[in-house]
C-alpha cells in the first residue's frame, strides 16, 4: 500500500505541474488590489473545466504590446535609439548626410531639430538604417546593439528595462495554457532577436511593423534583402489586422499602454465568451515615467476614457507594482 | 528496493513519452526504403543531445507545402472548387455575370472556357468570391463548404482526399519536438478553418496567401472586412519571405511537391546545420494522380531537377506509399 500511494504521488506531482500554476507564485511583484484580482480571476475561470467560461488550450491566446507594456518608452522608443546610433555607424559611408535633413541634425546631436520633420524625417531614418542589407546582416546587427547600447537615463542595458510585473504575467499565462504574443507597433525584426531570451516569446510569436523582403539568389546562396519599402503598419487598426495575419484567431485577453492599442481591445472584448483587456497606466514619476493624455510618446487617452467606460482593468504603476524593473528587486 | 524500482518506472515511463518518439509506431504508411530512411536518420541527428547535429527545440521548424504535399490538387486545386462552387452561390446576386466573363461560362458549366482568361480570370473569380464580407463570415462559408462538398472523382470530402503517410509525418515530428507549418500558395484564410482538426496545425502556424483586410467599427461592433486586394502571394520566391514573415527564423526541414517549393527548399537547404528537403513525386495514376514536368498544375520540372542534384529526398509515391489516403486502410 506504501508503495502504491509512493506512485501515485509521484504521477499526481508530475501530472500538477502541467495542469494548474498559482497565481501567489506567479505574481510575487502585483500588490493585492483589484488588477491582479482581475487577472487571477479571468484566468481561473478560463481554465476551469466544466465551468461556464472554460476556453479550450488551444484558444488562449494572449496579445501583448511591447513599448511601454513590457519594456519602457522613454524618452524616446528605443528602436528610434537604435535606428540613431545607426545613422551614426553609417554616417562614414554617406557624407552626403551632412548637409541632408534630418541626417545633419542627427549628427550634430540635435534630435530636436532632426525630428522636426515628424513622421517623413522618421521615415527616412528608418529606410536608411533598416533596410539594404539582408535578414541574417540586420539580424546581427540587432543583437549586436541589444547587447551593449545603454538607456541614457538609467545607464542599464534596453533588455534591463522590462517590467517584472509583466514578466511574471507572461510565465503566469503560460503555465495556465496561454500562448503569448507580441503585437506591437515597433519592427518586428527589430524584436525577435531578444523576445526569446528576455520574455519567453519565440519569434513566431512575435508581430509588428514591416518592410517589404525580397529573395535573391547571389552566386547560388539565397538571401532575403530587406526592401526601402513599407509592407505593414502594426498600430491603432492595423493590430487586429496584424493579429488575423499572423494568428488567425481573435485573443481572449490583450495587454496595452495607449492609444494605438484601441483597437486590439476593442477585438478582443468582441469575443463570444470572456476576455481580459488591461491596460498599464504610467504614473510613476520616480520609479519610472509619469504621462498619458498629452505624451507625444505612448498617448494614453482615448484608451483611457475607453477603459474607464468599459471597465477594463487599468494597472496604476505606482499603486499595483511592488517593482518595476527586475534590477529594483532585493 | 522493489517499491524504488516501481516509482523509477514510472518516472522513466512518464519522461520516456516526452522524450523520444521511435519512427516505427510513427509511419506505418511508409514503405522501407531510402525516403523514409532518411526521415528517420534526420530525426535521429537532431534530436541527440550532444550530437553533432542536435537541434535545440525551439529550433525545430518545419514547413509543409499545401496542394499536392498534404492533400490532393487534382483534376484542379480544391480552392478553385470552392470559388466556383461560389460563383453559383453568389449568381442569383450578379446578374450581370451572366454576360461577363469568366463567369458567364462558369455558370454554363464551360470551365476550360472561363480558365482560358489564365491568371486576370483567376483573380476575378477569386475577387469575387473571396472578398466583400468579414473574416468571419468569410470562416464560416469555408467551414460549410468543407464539411459538404465532395471531389468529383472519388466523391470523397476533400478533407478526406490528404495524404495517410504525410498526415504520420507530421505526428512523428510534432512528437520529436518539432513545431509544424504550413506554406501553401492556397489561401491563408481558406485553410485556416480545417488544419488543426485534419492536420494538428493551428491557425497561427498556416501561412498562405492573402488579400488585404481592413478593421472597421459599424454600430461599435468591431469587423475585419476582406477587401478586393492583393496582399501577398506566397508562392515560389513568396515562401522564404512568407516564412520569415509568419516564422522569424529558418525551417530545418521543408516538404513540397512542386516547382513552387523549390525556393522553399532553397532557403531551407542554406541553413547551418543538418536540413531536410523532402519531394513528394506524384507517380501514381491508379491511387492517385501521375504528374510532373508538364503539368499546368503542380508543375515539378526544376525542383525535381535540383533535387536529383543536390540528392533531396524524392518520394515515389507509388513505391514508397503503402496507403495514399486514409479511406484505403483496411
Amino acid at each position: 500500500m506504501k508503495c502504491l500511494r509512493l506512485f501515485a504521488i509521484a504521477v499526481l506531482f508530475i501530472v500538477s505541474l502541467t495542469v494548474r500554476a498559482f497565481a501567489a507564485d506567479y505574481l510575487p511583484s502585483w500588490n493585492d488590489g483589484a488588477p491582479k484580482q482581475s487577472i487571477v480571476d479571468f484566468v481561473q475561470r478560463v481554465i476551469t473545466p466544466g465551468g461556464k467560461d472554460f476556453v479550450a488550450e488551444p484558444q488562449r491566446i494572449a496579445t501583448f504590446d511591447n513599448d511601454g507594456t513590457l519594456w519602457a518608452e522613454q524618452p524616446m522608443y528605443f528602436q528610434l535609439a537604435f535606428a540613431l546610433d545607426r545613422v551614426k555607424a553609417l554616417a562614414p559611408q554617406h557624407p552626403e548626410w551632412k548637409d541632408k535633413e534630418p541626417f545633419a541634425s542627427l549628427l550634430k546631436g540635435d534630435l530636436k531639430s532632426a525630428l522636426a520633420g515628424g513622421e517623413p524625417a522618421i521615415f527616412q531614418i528608418v529606410m536608411a538604417t533598416h533596410t539594404g542589407l539582408t535578414t541574417e546582416e540586420f539580424e546581427q546587427i540587432v543583437k549586436d546593439w541589444i547587447a551593449t547600447a545603454k538607456h541614457p537615463k538609467t545607464k542599464r542595458l534596453y533588455t534591463e528595462m522590462v517590467y517584472q510585473p509583466m514578466i511574471e504575467l507572461l510565465a503566469y499565462l503560460r503555465a495556465n495554457g496561454f500562448k503569448t504574443f507580441i503585437v506591437s507597433g515597433g519592427g518586428i525584426e527589430f524584436m525577435r532577436p531578444w523576445t526569446e531570451k528576455v520574455y519567453g516569446i519565440p519569434p513566431e510569436q512575435v508581430i509588428g511593423s514591416s518592410i517589404k523582403t525580397k529573395f535573391e539568389l547571389p552566386d547560388g546562396k539565397p538571401v532575403l534583402v530587406r526592401l526601402p519599402e513599407l509592407n505593414f503598419i502594426d498600430d491603432k487598426a492595423g493590430k487586429p489586422v496584424g493579429i488575423q495575419m499572423h494568428i488567425g484567431r481573435r485573443p481572449i485577453a490583450a495587454f496595452g499602454n495607449s492609444d494605438g492599442d484601441l483597437q486590439m481591445m476593442q477585438w478582443t472584448a468582441a469575443g463570444k465568451g470572456a476576455y481580459l483587456c488591461l491596460y498599464v497606466h504610467h504614473t510613476d514619476a520616480d520609479r519610472e515615467w509619469a504621462y498619458d493624455r498629452k505624451s507625444s510618446v505612448g498617448r494614453f487617452d482615448k484608451g483611457l476614457d475607453e477603459a474607464n467606460a468599459k471597465a477594463w482593468t487599468v494597472v496604476d504603476m505606482k499603486r499595483d507594482w511592488k517593482v518595476i524593473f527586475p534590477f529594483e528587486r532585493k
